[in-house]
């Protein structure tokens, strides 16, 4: 069970620190006016929050935090259906948890209000349409978990793997921000969509859908071109992948 | 006694560039109005503090630079009662060298003013009311300390220790410091609040009672559910937690 | 063919997300005045795409996803003619795709223009001219292709290799940005010229010619003086640069 | 000799890119006014400057690219006499070949103007006066330099030396640039003030001698308090120095 305690913290984390930073920020510059100026900080505040789960839960979990991950891990054939049910249960509640503590500190603060939801139209500040979108989701998605496949694939980069993972999660959401908010998360949106009601509940279908069918494309696409059984033994963890990088 | 010194230059590297760096970025902009658009070069400075400590003097004292830390490696079994007693003045006395230099700055300068305390309420510059401020000292501390149990406990990641360290203390202060300034250390938190004085002392106990409480939430959680005794070997070396990453 | 296709979705990486954070955050601020507030985000958003492309196809390809590399890599004798040829087409193509992308999202939205395309002169944001642009291009790749054989030649770094040589494209983004929108990359700049049209496309020459000459330079120059042959075995592995460093 | 080729080439890439980074979004924005807001981007520039170049050649020479570090080496018993003014002639010939690319900039563009010149009283963006500058530059190169010395003193971190040295490098920028526009290098300072001339050239002896005092106090620190000597074999490889951060 400890696994899943381990995913319910580490989604927490991401959806506490990650959707708080950009709520925070928008309360500390009183409006969205300059908010594009917080684009480097609220990136960086979902990536390293990956980087800390990662290496504070990573050996318990393999810190997924992320249904869309789960997926791509079960379809790699390196997770059971039970256990994808299991992570995806506690990566929700781990979820809903840091929305309800973020609403905790709204409601403490005299200028703070919103809690990061995931939106297109008239909810992205560069006004993306519905297929924009969804296109855009699938496509951050893919990346992110084909960078995820790859980086833990080897032993001799699995151990940045944490830190690699989490720079790539704040790169899509340099790109993503203005236009969708950013999810590749299923989990980070439900919640969010859920406090917030309105339109981005309305629209929180695409920010569940986009993100699990890019994560599939990407375990297959890496299942069938990308994949490299290492063989057993010190032999092979002299063999890193860094010589290849000039072959 | 190498120790002791060690912690103390530390904490003095912590204190006077994390807290430095937010005075020096305020005197720079001749106010408070766009100090948000410092958030990303602070909690840069804050972390980065970790990164070049951690690599400096870690391997002589472990670099905690903080009293919460020390009060969590104590609870798990790593410190002794007394070094536990010898950390934290030797932690104590270098925030107050590092505040104190940081003063004699403010005093060579013509824009300089502060020293970077924490603060809720009218200190806050979202206005945060008390609860919050400590319950998300509370939970920020736990996530600081969580990742440092988790990254020091495995032979195969322990060597990026002082990295993922540093970017999780940058990741709590992207959030923290509109909200509190961010202490998640006693020992930062109170030499700026005797040098500053008022209101900013009045509160200071929050800041240190609420990181110590979540650092010991977090020792008992990591001890209870999280912590994974590895066998020693060079098998072991070859056992990273990457595997786990995708299992 | 993997590698080829590992090529084709890492340049796709590289110009969708590269050049789509510069054209997205410009439609977030409705034009270029305070657009240089953008050049953190945008070199981050470079340098970390080779930071997960890296990880991603790297252990397939290389991951050079730049003609100009996939030159360096040749001269410097670990790549055939066959392939380097092979490299070339797939990166290319992988471009067009990212920019294709990229129109795609413009067409989507409301505030969305043009396709993140190098230029001088009037196309440049401080009006480098002809010689200055052609100068910066050749220097900037020849210091980013040396640190990319220099991190990839020894067995001690190679597993950093992705991280080193994202954060240098981030660094030569930082200063090219304003000067030319920095290529050091014939096949991040051939394709939004070619949607782009005009002076851009008229301009284009400049970021082909140059980072391939400043790649072939710095290849020679490593073969020359930096090149060290590493013994094999397991001496070698304990070897690290590291005790160079205060050698 | 190719260890002070890599010396030249090294400094030349920190000079460069260095202050170079701060003249070119000096001359985006129009003016000092919102300098501010480059404080991130130029401290990011530093520090990878010395991830590029420590990766690149830093297996050659170390990378030193500083007369401040290599004085410490000198000191710590790591270079002769002979090598320490070769390397230091070499530092200076590349700072100045920096200085002069980028006045080749400067001269090709319509609105670059200024080398990155230091400075105190009205050359400091807050009015830092010769007093606090001296204190800085000495404070800020010892803290620069015990993490150089640290991080290269273990075979378990030495292969990480060019990144947390680099970001260290970010990390006494991010405080310094508002103070003194930081140097920590007397070969870093000594160019631009020729090229400048005036006020800039007349304050240059400060950043030569406080940067070469900070850097001794760290080597004699270091060496009697906090080195420890390394047994060698593939015990000591596993015995890391993660271990010592939870004792």
């Amino acid at each position: 069970m400890n696994k899943y305690l381990a995913e319910f913290i580490g989604t927490f984390i991401l959806v506490f620190l990650g959707t708080g930073t950009a709520v925070v920020l928008g309360g500390y510059t009183g409006g969205t006016e300059t908010g594009y100026l917080g684009v480097t900080a609220i990136a960086l505040a979902f990536g390293l929050s990956i980087v800390a789960a990662a290496y504070a839960i990573g050996h318990i979990s393999g810190c997924h935090v992320n249904p869309a991950v789960s997926l791509a891990v079960w379809i790699s054939g390196n997770l059971s259906a039970k256990e994808f049910g299991g992570y995806v249960v506690a990566q929700i509640v781990g979820a809903f948890a840091g929305t309800a503590f973020l609403a905790f500190l709204v409601a403490s603060s005299t200028s703070l209000e919103g809690f990061g939801a995931n939106g297109y139209g008239g909810l992205s500040a560069v006004g993306l349409n519905l297929g924009g979108a969804f296109a855009v989701e699938v496509v951050l998605t893919f990346i992110f978990v084909l960078a995820i496949l790859g980086v833990t694939s080897s032993k001799a980069t699995s151990h940045m793997g944490g830190l690699v993972i989490g720079l790539t999660l704040t790169l899509v959401h340099l790109i993503g921000i203005p236009l969708t908010g950013t999810s590749v998360n299923p989990a980070r949106s439900l919640s969010p969509a859920v406090f917030a009601g309105g339109d981005a509940l309305a629209q929180v279908w695409v920010f569940i859908a986009a993100p699990l069918i890019g994560a599939a494309i990407a375990a297959m696409v890496f299942k069938s071109f990308f994949f490299v059984k290492e063989e057993t033994g010190i032999e092979v963890a002299g063999d890193s992948d860094g010589e290849e990088l000039i072959k």
